[in-house]
């Protein structure tokens, strides 16, 4: 019996594909390719003695309660701590406001669910992260990007894109950024720019979705206050903040949180619900022990450090590999795991990514990292992963390929 | 600033709820009250010190890969796990016919997104699953219910409302079942029953769900093929398969997988991706561990010797507290962890809930069980959480509470 599938599948889904990234990535399976492609944290960074110990003491105490169903919303302990550490921050929030998910990329299409409806816009930079547009697109909205500049979103385009879609009676549903060392570009926004970010989000009435997974690694420069503290001195309740636990500690637990206004985490818990039940409580204790029993304040400063120096040697790579004359340009981000660097205007990253492949490194092209009418002259490049020697090297072939390129141009 | 936040939300999502069950389970906090409510597994029958063993060696073997990030469709090891523990009940699958899921609650919303937009219908048995109830609603659908029989599904009220639906060039999008021991009801599909299903599933063009998170736990009666077998032996295709760990091994790991035409698992590889990209390596390890290294058959057999004597104290502690002239009738399932017994008409179990809660014991109101017209004269019981001593009293106290209403009315 033969069966038609596609024509059975939701309007919403059909032409949903996923991450083109995890796509990108299937061809980066021969083991001498300088991969500069995930975004993955370097396993030197992984607290692993400390995991083993708070585990084994996890399974002696409460194996009973780790095995069973646990709260949706999230452990208090977890809770707690997070209440914490956002203080530190100064961010100051209570249960009500904040929801245990199973990691960013759940926070990112609880967001989606709660808010889209086909068609409905979504404002954010371009480029963005892929994984909120891959995330949103289950919802089919419209993306108008903006071009993001050095300093952050161009708030001025925003706002002027803003009138023009109040004229016909449009307003989009949430504005989507990532202030703090963009993935892909790098870019942190500075304080007035957030400002005046915040000031278009009460003046045209838009709820803010400011998602920080690399907030804590700033390298050099000074903190910038998260939107999240610049919206609560103002009374806004505007922000709705998405955090992750996989940069700052690891990947493989699959834990982050939303904060929000209570009837925003109130309908993303329920969501969750019908979601997935449960974030597992193993999971949350491991995390809830990092934040309270591994010394995450010690652990981040040693992340600061070995991410900072490779991304200092990445730079000076690319400053010694491409000359001026190559008209290559890339972004020098002050934290955060990424960079975008950006191609002459003839140069098809999708193309050079497999000419790469001969070279045996390999990047993100950036065309995924743009809501709508992508550009095809940027490629992503991640910093964190690779070993500093590999990072040299890596460049080295890099600017290789892209001569020989241009050469044959 | 005041947000009205409400006035944001999406249509699928500003009237959803997500389960009444949990919100239920509020009321229970006070310890001498002995609930037959929730659907928890028993700790006794959680493995915890083979658990401890296993964590600790792969933290010791694998640590790196635990904590970094891991493929969406899941780990190899515990695929092939599965492929084999499929094998011994007749279900033959391959890896693109199997995607490892966040327990089976995220099964049942894959489901629900990948087929449902709003106002499609959904088929079901009257009671059937909250979850999955819950699940679909995200999408919106509509839901036609048909009540379920002592030997399964009404399959020919199911033929007769698919000619009506047809007559008016409607056709619903999937048929969900639970054909083993059922929640809520504990009531088992016949072969008959499944087969005619199965030629439905042919005649109108519509695939079958069918979620199996009890198969295993068969206390007396033969084992029933499964659907998805009787459709293989057919080369049908027809049948998309939802199962969890969280019965056979431990909730607590949120781990389950689907399986069905690869078309489909394409598909729902693409939402888990923008849905939360991957289920926990260290959580998937354990579960392959459990089938591997844990003695899975004879683990089984324990559970099902504990849990089938629970149903039968159960049983006659029904027959001895609700003599016939009470008018209470309830299931006698062959396996599983639930049971559903029906008051008499006038009785509305959202009522006496609360009266039980002054006898000291508490069960689930069974409206939740319904996609539409809820019926209000029914509960549903567990039987495998409270311990024998507690399941008889709490019979004891449910019979009085039941008595001292009917007397009132």
């Amino acid at each position: 019996m033969q069966q038609n599938w596609m024509s059975r599948f939701s309007e919403n889904i059909k032409n949903f594909e996923g991450y083109s990234i995890g796509k990108t990535l299937k061809f980066l399976k021969d083991p001498d390719i300088i991969s500069l492609a995930g975004g993955l944290p370097s396993p030197d960074m992984f607290t692993i003695d400390e995991v083993r110990n708070v585990s084994q003491k996890m399974l002696m105490d409460d194996a009973e309660h780790i095995l069973q169903y646990s709260g949706v919303p999230g452990e208090s302990n977890l809770i707690q701590a997070i209440i914490g550490f956002l203080k530190k921050d100064n961010i100051e929030v209570s249960e009500e406001n904040l929801l245990i998910t199973t990691s960013g990329q759940q926070g990112l299409d609880l967001t989606g669910r709660l808010f889209l409806n086909p068609g409905d816009i979504v404002m954010l930079d371009r480029p963005t992260f892929a994984g909120a547009i891959v995330a949103f697109q289950m919802e089919r909205p419209e993306f108008i990007g903006i071009k993001i500049e050095q300093d952050g979103s161009n708030v001025t385009d925003f706002k002027q894109k803003l009138e023009e879609l109040q004229k016909v009676n449009k307003k989009p549903k949430f504005i989507y950024v990532v202030p703090d060392f963009q993935n892909p570009s790098g870019i942190t926004m500075s304080l007035e720019k957030r400002k005046a970010l915040l000031d278009l989000s009460y003046e045209y009435d838009i709820p803010i979705v400011e998602d920080s997974p690399y907030r804590a690694f700033r390298y050099q420069g000074e903190h910038i206050p998260a939107l999240y503290t610049l919206d609560q001195k103002q009374e806004g309740g505007h922000v709705i903040g998405l955090y992750t636990f996989s940069k700052l500690f690891a990947p493989g637990m699959r834990v982050g949180f939303n904060i929000a206004h209570p009837e925003v985490i109130e309908k993303m818990t329920n969501i969750k619900e019908g979601n997935i039940l449960n974030t597992p409580k193993y999971n949350q204790d491991i995390v809830a022990a990092f934040l309270t029993k591994m010394d995450p304040d010690a652990h981040i400063e040693k992340c600061k450090k070995y991410y900072g120096e490779k991304l200092e040697i990445f730079l000076n790579a690319m400053d010694d590999n491409f000359p001026a004359e190559m008209g290559v340009s890339w972004t020098k981000p002050e934290g955060g795991l990424f960079l975008w660097v950006t191609m002459p205007k003839n140069i098809n990253t999708n193309e050079l990514f497999f000419d790469a492949l001969k070279y045996k490194v390999a990047f993100i092209p950036g065309d995924s990292f743009f809501g709508e009418n992508p550009e095809l002259n940027h490629m992503r490049i991640n910093f964190s992963y690779a070993s500093k020697e590999q990072l040299v090297e890596a460049v080295k072939r890099l600017s290789m390929c892209v001569k020989d390129k241009i050469n044959k141009k």
